[in-house]
């Protein structure tokens, strides 16, 4: 797939059928991409979610419920010692599996939205700690250039 | 990074300064991302993502300005003859390299939301077109299992 794609008036997949599309109808907000981003990093309560993205509470709430809705987020009942029982919401394995689009986009903040700045985070992968990107691999799981990579429709 | 972090009242990583978070200021809303989404695929042309994706003439131009003005998209005059000078939207540099995470949200897509049906389109890599997907890769280039992936906090 070059970087610049020869001009097309139309996707090679319809809009409905699109995956891409779909997800995007999905976890397309600023504040669902926000919850996600928290949730991947370990924080579930309402209050945490609340202090930490400043999201109006009615706001928080339905997309939390949304979330849940969709199964991207699995709520849990908690008790802390002399309250009521609340929620938490962790991730499932569907939402859990965001996670290279997620360090992708964070990435790509780093590459481009960094203005110079050392990032603030970084992944490693193994015991060795060895650093860790999302990119391109080919089915023998050797990363390859994103100029190599191609768009296959299926037939029929 | 396990799939169910421990956790934790905050992120390790204050909003104003995580990348992931500029980037889901700059792009995190439905219509950007489709327009992304056709743009990736060659659609360039006003009318063009406009029929595609039914969105409202002054969102979409709203959305192309912002797009353009955040550096993900450039735009270029074309005029077909007898018409009037027009523009163009072609992603840059800068948007181009969101490639990887388009791909990854797609193969999500296909994940969770296909409800069993073939995916209508895949990616090859290199002149064999062998199979191609985005995956966690270490400094060696080949892939690792997102479940060795961790987080590392810059110290300072």
């Amino acid at each position: 797939m070059s970087l610049i794609p020869p001009r097309t008036s139309r996707s090679p997949v319809a809009l409905e059928d699109c995956r891409l599309a779909r997800a995007i109808e999905l976890i397309g907000d600023r504040w669902s991409l926000l919850i996600l981003r928290s949730a991947m990093y370990g924080v579930r309560r309402f209050d945490d979610f609340q202090e930490e993205l400043g999201c109006p509470r009615t706001v928080l709430s339905g997309r939390l419920k949304a979330l849940e809705t969709s199964g991207l987020l699995t709520k849990k009942a908690y008790r802390e010692s002399g309250k009521r029982a609340r929620s938490e919401y962790v991730l499932s394995q569907m939402g859990g599996d965001l996670l290279p689009v997620l360090i992708a986009l964070t990435q790509w903040g780093d590459a481009w939205l960094a203005g110079g700045d050392p990032a603030p985070i970084s992944f490693t992968a193994g015991p060795e700690k060895r650093p860790a990107h999302v990119a391109f691999v080919d089915a023998g799981g050797q990363e390859v250039s994103p100029a190599q990579v191609r768009v296959k429709l299926r037939r029929g």
